[in-house]
């Protein structure tokens, strides 16, 4: 029922004031949702597989909720997935990639050739966030070249990988570090290609947990950084395979 | 000038091989003054144009910083210029942008066709922070639609703004938004291309001052959604110019 | 005895100065709790049944705190209860109701009729924080329509929740929302009640445990919005339930 | 003007159908200089009228947008205005009022009759904040009832303003309190009506600027007591009279 | 033993010269074990008993150190006991009391007749602090009126315990409070001797922890209260015996 | 004028019984201009002065306040005041004193002989606050012995303080410390009666405006430090003669 | 009167319990005092001049405390000293040194020889601070290699001045720097003396105020780098030279 | 291939524009890498030991990383290692020495000679962090006089170590101290050697975790002290050895 028809009924007296009110309260809402023309399902309009969170979910549960959402044959990634998870999954048909070092699981085949990103981490402890911007990276066609424990104390490790990633041509560079987070200014100042910061909840102390490493990359002196949250891993992968997605189109 | 610029002219018979060899030199550190020293190489390796902070120096100071980097036709940023500084860099010679709304100068004529970006706001005053996004990509070579005040509160008018930004073909959004900055996650969820949250200092009382904001962004539930620090427009707008440039090179 | 008489008594002798001065100071005391009309107990007074924590307690130390507190026949519901304590409380007599998924149980019948709210959750890990509110409200006597798991990263999906509740004509309606803590905002600036909105401790990172959330609801641009603590799930049940009560009077 | 004004003018022949049409029609985005675009529905949607900030807008400015969002003759509410701007806007023809003790100003003719509600202060220094909750409430025809300095550290003066609010039968309770901010638990405590809590920026030292009055409110151990943000006076009125308004249909 | 107990014993010729000067000598340092260095004088200097903290130390350790302290006949305090520590050092000789809802413990014969404090909690959760304060006050030989689980919620229910206190005559009144922290202020408010706030751990979201609690307690409006850290039980009890002995004497 | 002032007037025939009564009758709540209500009772029942904050008033407005709350003689302090506000005040009959190091105010002659406090700072910055103590102590009767800029950096200036405070038989010692606040721990591990700590807003950095020296007083390792808010002069010299004039009965 | 003599006075009646109890305590403190063999002045004790801080005193009282300080001819430093601060230090007699971009005066001559420290900066709004250390390090007799504005985004610019330092022999490095402040760390792990990091208060939005810096450098990677508080030149200065004076007995 | 060559081939049309500026690119990080002249291992640079992090690793993956290090017969600190940790370690040849109290272990022979370090701890809690410091300082060949549980609320305790270490001649000292962290100031005070604080993470409630310890020693009023993070006892070995192995060349 359109505006004007509410009004015409409203002053025939077919409805009182109250349903007149709460009719064109409704109209309003349905004139955006059908001015919502996006109205597909969120991995088609953005092309980002849906990421199942892994942790507060009992193994089979898992499987039922990866089972639901393979239906169409999407990718499906499960993150922070215990062995046990993995082992039940393992007992479902079709193609998986198990990033070990994170728990990261890709149900489905991904597609390929879609972009090509870098991936750097200070430390060894930093290496499960690496591994899980790989995996969904990975998930999204995209290919990483990883080098992990570069360091910050020490200079000259750093340019080596950065000179493998440029001669690889990555799009951009993801750096995973947790402590004082120096390295992804390093990393940026010295590419051309945007850097993703990724803190990681190392470190004791005061700032301990990553929030002295997220400081210092928001704090970062480098134009050309940006930052995800603390081990969000899955938002810096997503994001690098979305840039180089878009430089190969 | 960054390498390719130097390469075209080089190409194009502007400059000759000793001027193209001095212009790319790697020792390019250079005095200005007593204790300023600018690293020219950063912008020829990077492609990133020198950015000076216009809020600490005198309008002469400033004058005499720019026309030492300005000695290479190199493009300059001056960032927070107040009007007495503007007035101050108009007196010298060449090519000039102003961003009033920001106090953003560009010195220098910005190379053209690298890119298109977006700019989104979500309100009114979030727009001096839009403003030097803007002038940092332009100066990058890089074109920006921008959507100002386009709201969180009132769903409907986050549509057509993202619509506007998938038909012109951008290929990075800048969302610039403070109080409870919610929109870099709305836009991201409705978007397929990487998106740079800005959280700007407005708001009061718990969580004002920018931090609710940069905690929200960092909490989205968007993959896909990167984030800089408060108020940092100048950090966005140089990484939405650098996705944007890989993916048009 | 009154001020004449300590006056009186002091000034004859009968007592001392130090005495006189004790009298005074008691009597002062006494004059506020005659004034203090609201001598009924609580539930009474304010028709909110008395909240038992659970955690804390003992499965038989429970049972006789609820015993007690039964014997004028009042509804009592117990907050975060364990299994354990379930069954302790399922050797009692008389009506129960179990709200398993927050471990919120109602001992007593509870009126009807009282109103309705409607309770929305962004993400499935906040529904036991909806659930203890819906338990409260439904032991004041007030149905609620839930919509869980709403989100926010997808518009389109927040309409037809919202025109659900218009259209049952809730008075008020509690959003329960984690990490980014968005939702609250975005539904009140769709609806024309009262919003109350429950941070939960999800997310990690900076602002994880539900701060940022909490931050992002405090910021909010929608006028409308209330807020009550992280995991609140008792506070905002009950004050929906207040609302819609005083709305259906 | 509210969805119900509108539907009353058309009932009463003060507006006909194609007027009536045009007030309710949902694309009322309309533009205000070159960047504000201000939400028209909201107002009729919601039910509450367009707030102005004033603070960072000029005098011609404010009058300006004033005049734009006055065109139907909706009810417009500027907060925290200068002496100068209330200048300005008395230049304009038509009702207006003015609450001194907050800078809010009431453009246009509020509706009468639509609730009642209470807002007690704690002490004189918040005044000015309940005073924005008294006007905002005001000009959504809510009228409230005041008692302001009734402090927390002398018990037996709360309880007259209390029962002069329990007999007044109002909706909704809103209490303003710095420093410690016991008052609306307290408050809560002895009501039977919904409360909700205004944290100011008064006090000095650890938990200052409002902070420990905020963190007080959302730990309070009275569920019924709701809050909004340090010093957000508008946010608490609007629910208030929500609530109110919901009570009297 | 305190340096008024020496000179009393050794007037009553209890003890000779010889002795009573050993006791008083200032080079009372001793070692306990290897690294263990106890001052002595301090219990003599300010007539406070040592307080061994028992949670880090194994039942055997914690018999020895208390065997070591005792050999003066000094009266020894052990807070936050075990069962297992405490079966321990019921296997020595002597007085011991047991304070079993703090897990504190009296080793020796504590003076008498030093004064009277009161104590009052607001929840049955900040019990076990209150305890400590009564157990380490008992320990310096003054008694202590208690009063729990008197909450702030309920105006009327504070009355009585304040009455009794003022009638019992007590020097100070130790207050035991988490969440909201209200209590302190408000007994503050009513009481002519001074009061010590207790903020507890108790209370979750924002706030939680006893941050809350202290914060109020600090922002209090009413001069005459003064605070100790979260959960310091000890400190508040040695607090309030100091000011009664004092004014004993 | 306090309980026991009020007796003794009674009792030397300064008043009769009527005055008397009316003077300790309950209902003195009283109304100054239009929304300040001061509790007369209060200072009757707790023996603490009214204190104006002065910072916020004009001299006019607090010469108006000041001149009703001496209707009965009340001893009135105003606190903070400008030089402005003090030559306001200087124009009213009566006894006055003006601390001029903390623009502290006494109207009205104080009682004698209710004690005696020591009063210590840290550094030269401190001494406003401490005088603000010393102020409110004299206007309750209470004489201070004051040592100022005694430091914590060189030990043997501790020393000698501290001995004069023991033979000057003090009943509480108020320290006043900013920066790293080590002096109060210090102070009260060398004596036997309370200490009252009271950090400071000076320092800078990493724990500057106090907030340092306040977490070290909570951290105290010396049970007997007690503490109040960052800059409480007031609530410190309150406490203190609290607990003095309670050992003086 | 030691211990044994007032145990017989006492014995004998010469005194009573109180005094013997009131002298026993006041003779402990003495023993503590005449323990103290440190008696000297502190500049003597540690060879650090006396540091005046400037900011808070007029240029009269400054002038005298110096003139008070420099009686026995020691060298006096004032930090943070306005321009008219120095005009009217430079009236009297003797020599002065002016440190114009820290406002760091020394009053006396300083002697010489007495070690050798470097001073790097990352920017140059770093120098002040940087300034600040280079004079207090030189009125201890101690010469500064200083090399400002150094950068962390551009590796290659920080090999030549630590190159030119360990040429130089430095004992120990003071690297300043504000934003992400990871120049210490990069030092550090280039240089075989100790680092001490200054964080400055630069920078803005999150971590800003010199917050991020200083979790940064707290946070290292690097054993062997310390850290002063935020823009604490002198004590990073001080440290520097004791360091390098102990190195060149 | 060096500028002029890249430019040249390109003008040839050996490579193209693309290849051109790839090649421009890469050639400056080469020379960047050439210019690092401290191409040794870390060890050898700065001659502090390689210090492992036990905690997170098995026994096994420890041994092994421990016999890659030591191929050159390197000198290895493991930390915080675990009772199986060592037995693992224990299964190699060669010296080793065991720091049971922080669980550090060095594998090799330490150098002897290299200067020596006092150490002191403000209670027992703090021994694993100092015995850590202890450790590393051994494994650089320092000498450590080590003076625990000094306590500072009994200041005449804290006088006989500080003799002795001046009396030892220790070049710097190493102050480990919780809760109010006051120690390390105090110390600072009465010696000339640098001092380097150790907040510990001892201490609950507000400032505790090592949070208050950590800014009291940064608002220290001497300076000369200066800061490692939490419980960072390797940072303050190694930064005290290095200091005094600079004095002992």
């Amino acid at each position: 029922m359109d505006v004007r028809s509410v009004l015409q009924r409203y002053h025939d007296g077919g409805i009182d004031l109250d349903e007149a009110e709460r009719l064109l309260r409704l109209d309003h809402l349905r004139r955006v949702g059908e001015h919502t023309v996006f109205d597909m399902a969120r991995a088609l309009r953005r092309g980002i597989p849906e990421v199942v969170y892994g942790r507060t979910k009992s193994p089979e549960m898992l499987r039922e909720i990866v089972a639901a959402l393979r239906e169409d044959d999407n990718i499906v990634v499960v993150s922070r997935a215990s062995e046990a998870q993995y082992q039940a999954l393992c007992e479902m048909d079709g193609p998986m990639e198990h990033g070990s070092q994170s728990g990261t699981i890709i149900i489905g085949k991904p597609p390929e050739g879609r972009g090509s990103i870098g991936i750097i981490t200070a430390g060894t402890s930093d290496i499960p966030v690496a591994d899980e911007a790989r995996m969904v990276a990975r998930a999204m066609g995209c290919d990483a070249l990883c080098r992990y424990d570069v360091g910050v104390a020490a200079i000259h490790r750093i340019l080596g990988p950065i000179q493998d990633m440029i001669e690889a041509g990555v799009d951009a560079i993801v750096v995973v570090a947790g402590m004082e987070g120096a390295l992804p200014t390093v990393v940026s100042s010295l590419s051309s290609v945007p850097v993703i910061g990724v803190p990681t909840s190392t470190g004791y102390g005061h700032g301990g947990g990553g929030e002295g490493a997220l400081m210092s990359m928001l704090q970062t002196c480098s134009p050309g950084l940006v930052v995800v949250n603390i081990d969000n891993g899955i938002g810096a992968g997503t994001t690098a395979a979305l840039i180089s997605r878009r430089a190969r189109r």
